[in-house]
């Protein structure tokens, strides 16, 4: 298939879920949006779960560049910042509010693929760190992302709070300096 | 309404919730289940949304035991492992999820008022801390908590990995001391 329309048929995927949630995305939904025969749709992805777990890693809309700052704290920052202009903006939001719930609920999405892509991305932030000296080699990348991260989601999913413009370099700084 | 009943009441609702999610959550349902009129729960509690609202800060399944270990460590490392605890074991762990999804999608259910309960209730154990010497004056707890439960839902929710025994104590060592 034409990345093009592969992304395209991501594209509608994602926007069918933010509008329906999960119960409400249909492969017929994202054929008719995509203009693309639901038979074709079946023979690359075998389910409606399978096409899903697929948009969530190759979508464009959850897509992210890893920056490249030259510092650690720059690098954090702008991927924590990205994270929240996600989660803040519509369609980001509905379409990560309705992924996550659709995931917890139906373990056959596999989020931890979508997950799992993403560190793999960010660790490159983490190896620089380490060679330019500003992180010990034992940091575990995924507990600072787990951190960071999840302190977004919370502050602006859970709590339904603003952010706030310097939300995320507090956040790093907590991370990265200590609180005590 | 003796409080028993109440609590009887509370317990239904987030049962039922965690059972059938919240489009399946009725008065009715936890009327018949909690052996009350359906009347005189709607007397009390007005909508599903509110009895919702009400059983999440209410109820016996999500209270937790403030901590005072002597330490600000220790009290955080408590804290977070009650949530680890809550996150990964049935029914808390469905009944947790169950109700993120719910309030997400349904602002009416008023999910800030359960994290705001639950923040004025941590907010002894840092100002314990500040007494003690062993955070500044100027520590917001509401970060602090914001990456900690952050990291337990991220880590254990959304990449569904194993909590692992050590990790609320590597996450508040995180917190507190900075990985840089």
């Amino acid at each position: 298939m034409a990345p093009r329309k592969q992304r395209e048929i991501f594209a509608a995927t994602l926007r069918l879920l933010a509008d329906k949630g999960y119960d409400g995305l249909t492969v017929e939904g994202v054929a008719e949006t995509s203009g693309v025969n639901k038979t074709t749709i079946y023979r690359w992805w075998p389910s409606k779960a399978a096409l899903l777990a697929a948009a969530l890693v190759e979508a464009d809309m959850l897509d992210f560049d890893v920056p490249d700052t030259g510092s650690l704290r720059g690098d954090l920052v702008a991927l924590v910042e990205a994270l929240g202009v996600l989660l803040t903006e519509p369609p980001g939001r509905d379409v990560a509010v309705a992924a996550l719930g659709a995931a917890v609920h139906h373990p056959e999405i596999d989020a931890r693929r979508f997950f799992a892509d993403r560190l793999a991305r960010e660790r490159v932030v983490f190896e620089r760190a380490v060679r330019r000296g500003e992180l010990p080699e034992s940091t575990d990348p995924m507990l600072v992302m787990d951190l960071l991260a999840g302190a977004m989601w919370t502050r602006a999913v859970f709590r339904g709070l603003p952010l706030g413009k310097d939300f995320a370099a507090e956040a790093v700084a907590a991370v990265l300096d200590g609180v005590s």
